[in-house]
C-alpha cells in the first residue's frame, strides 16, 4: 500500500503566510483534516488564531476552523504531527529556511514546493536547491506544484487547474489526492525542470507583457510578444534537457494565459508600471509585495548567457529593469531583429 | 537565383475581400508594386475603385491608391499579371472558387493560403483541399499563413507576427519577403498540417472560452480551459503527423492568447453569446459576418472520432452549439472528468 493510500486526509503545514500560500491553505482545509500555515510575523500568527484572519493578505476572507497559524520559530513539533509539508516563500529566501528546517524533515514527509524563481546567487531553480540543502533522496521525493491559479480566485472556489510534478510519481500521485477536487483539478508531470523554469520565466514575461501593454500596444502585439517569450523559455528548457512540451503545459502556457494579460499579476503590473515611467524602485515600495519577476529577469538573463540560449525578449526585459533602458527603445530593437525559423535552436 | 530575388515587389492578387483579406491587402499594397483584390460582390468592387473603401468591412479605412478590386467574375488577365495570390476565403468555400480559378493558376505564382478550418464535407485541411484541387506539385509550393492578427489592429500597424509554412522553403522564404516588415513579422516554419491545424482548432477554443467567460468563470478557468484545449489541439496534431512543438507557435498557443479573450475574435463572441442563452441561429443572424469555428467545431469533432482522439472539450463545444446542451452542464462534465498526465497521449 502506498503512503498516500494510508493517508487519506492529511495534516498539513504550509510554510508561507503571503498571497499564495494563504489560498492554498484554505483550499487545503477543505480537503483535509487540519492545516498549520507557518509565518515569520506574529501579528499574522495572532490574527489568524484569534480572528481567522490574515491580517497582510486576502484580508477579506474568513479562513476556516481547521487551519491555524503557528510561528515565527519552528519547533519539531510543528513538523512531526504533519505529513504533508507545502513550502510558498520567495525562491531568494527558500535556501535560508530550508536549512533551518531541515533537522525536522522525515522522509516520511510529503514535500510540496509552490514556489517559483531562480536564485540570483547560484541561478538554480528550486529542485536544486532542494537537493542542495536536503540531499538527493528527499529532493527525489519532493513534489512541485505550478500552474495559473491566482490567489483571489482560489478563495472563491473559482475552477483551475495546475500540475505537480515529481520524479517520484507515488509521491505527486499522493500531492493530487491531498489537492485534486472538482474545482481544483491536478494533472501530473514527471518533468520537474520543466515545470518549474515555465513557472519562473513566465513571471519575466509577465513584466514584459505589461511593459508592452503600458506602452500602448494591443492584442496582435502581446500576443505575438508572449509566443516569442515562450520559444526563448522552450529554449532554455532545451538546454536543461526537460521536455519542451511541458513548455505547453499549465505551468507555462497556462500561467502565460493568466498572468501575461492582468493586472491581478504583480509581474504584469511593474512592467505596466515602468513603460508609464515609474522607477522599479518606486514600484517596488508602492506594490507592497514582492514581485518574484524582478529577481527573476535577472537570474534568467545570466541563465541565458551561461547555457548560450538566444533570449532578445528577456534580455531587453532585463536592460529596462536593471540598466534603465527606456521601454519603447527596447519594443524598437525588438521589432527590427531578424525573424527566424519558429522554431531555432529548439529543433 | 530563386524567384523572390527575383520579385523585390510584387503584384499582388487578393482573392477575398471579408475582414482579413481586406486588412492584408492594405498591408500587402505598403510594400509591393500592386495589389488587386477580388470580391464576389460588384458593389464592394465599385467602391473600392470609386471611393476607396471597402463598403462592408474595416469600413473606416482608406484603401492606399495603388490598391483596386476585381470581380465578380475570374479572368484569365487577373492572374496573367499577378506573381502573388493570397486566398483569404471560408474554408467552406475554398474547394469551389480553387476549381474556378484552377485554369488561370501557374506554377510560377506564389500561392498564399490565410484561410482557417476544416471542411465539413470531407474533414480535410486546406492544405489538402490544395491537392486536391490543383495538384500535388502546386500544393508542394504553396504557402500557409497564420497568426494572431486581428484585421482592425494590422490596419493600423499595430505589431503583428505571423508564420508562414510550405513544404518549399524558397517560397516561404518568397513569402516572408512579400509581407515582412518591422511592424508585420514574418516567420518561417516547415509544418504545414502543423499550422494549418493550430489556425482552425483555436477557433473551437475561442468559443469555448467565450462560453466560460459569458458563464461569469474568471481568470484562472479560462487558463485552464485554453491550455487543456491546446493539448486536444496538439493530440490531434500527433496523431496527424505534424510537429506537436507546432501548437506552440504563432498559429497555435499566439492565436489562442489573442481570439481566446477578446470580444473583437467573431468566434468569442459567438461562445460569449451562447451562454447568456442565445440560439446559434440568432448569434449568427446578429453577427453579420461567418464565425469560422462555428463550421470547424463539426469537423473537429468528427476528425477527432476517426483519429481516436481524446476531445473532451471540443465534444463539449460541439454538444452546446450542434444538440442544444446547456453550457453550464458542459463546463460541469469537464470538471468532473479524470485528471490525466498533463501530456497524455502526446507524449
Amino acid at each position: 500500500m502506498t503512503d498516500y493510500m494510508m493517508n487519506p486526509a492529511s495534516n498539513v503545514l504550509v510554510i508561507g503566510s503571503g498571497n499564495f500560500g494563504t489560498a492554498l491553505a484554505f483550499h487545503l482545509a477543505s480537503l483535509n483534516d487540519s492545516v498549520r500555515m507557518w509565518s515569520r510575523d506574529t501579528k499574522v500568527v495572532e490574527g489568524i488564531n484569534s480572528n481567522h484572519k490574515n491580517i497582510k493578505y486576502l484580508t477579506h476572507v474568513t479562513l476556516p476552523d481547521n487551519l491555524s497559524a503557528v510561528g515565527p520559530d519552528f519547533t519539531k513539533e510543528m513538523f512531526k504531527t504533519a505529513d504533508v509539508v507545502l513550502m510558498s516563500i520567495p525562491t531568494q529566501h527558500l535556501r535560508h529556511i530550508l536549512t533551518k528546517i531541515k533537522p525536522f524533515i522525515r522522509r516520511s514527509h510529503l514535500l510540496i514546493m509552490a514556489n517559483k524563481g531562480i536564485e540570483n546567487s547560484t541561478l538554480e531553480l528550486p529542485c536544486s536547491i532542494v537537493e542542495g540543502c536536503l540531499g538527493e533522496q528527499i529532493a527525489h521525493n519532493t513534489v512541485y506544484l505550478s500552474g495559473p491559479s491566482f490567489a483571489a480566485e482560489l478563495v472563491v472556489r473559482e475552477p483551475t487547474c495546475v500540475t505537480v510534478a515529481s520524479k517520484n510519481a507515488e509521491r505527486s500521485a499522493w500531492a493530487q489526492k491531498v489537492f485534486h477536487c472538482s474545482h481544483f483539478r491536478v494533472y501530473l508531470s514527471s518533468d520537474i525542470i520543466g515545470v518549474e523554469l515555465a513557472g519562473s520565466i513566465k513571471n519575466v514575461l509577465a513584466i514584459a507583457s505589461g511593459i508592452s501593454t503600458g506602452l500602448g500596444y494591443q492584442s496582435n502585439t502581446r500576443a505575438a510578444l508572449l509566443t516569442r517569450g515562450l520559444s526563448e523559455m522552450t529554449r532554455m528548457g532545451v538546454k536543461l534537457g526537460c521536455d519542451p512540451l511541458t513548455m505547453c503545459g499549465l505551468s507555462g502556457v497556462g500561467d502565460l494565459f493568466l498572468t501575461c494579460t492582468s493586472e491581478k499579476s504583480r509581474n504584469f503590473t511593474v512592467g505596466l508600471r515602468l513603460a508609464q515611467g515609474m522607477s522599479l524602485e518606486e514600484i517596488t515600495k508602492n506594490l507592497g509585495s514582492v514581485a518574484e519577476g524582478v529577481a527573476t529577469t535577472k537570474s534568467a538573463h545570466q541563465l541565458c548567457r551561461k547555457l548560450k540560449v538566444y533570449s532578445p525578449i528577456i534580455d531587453e526585459v532585463y536592460q529596462v529593469l536593471y540598466h534603465g533602458k527606456c521601454a519603447r527603445d527596447a519594443v524598437d530593437d525588438l521589432l527590427n531583429i531578424e525573424p527566424l525559423h519558429e522554431l531555432h535552436m529548439i529543433r
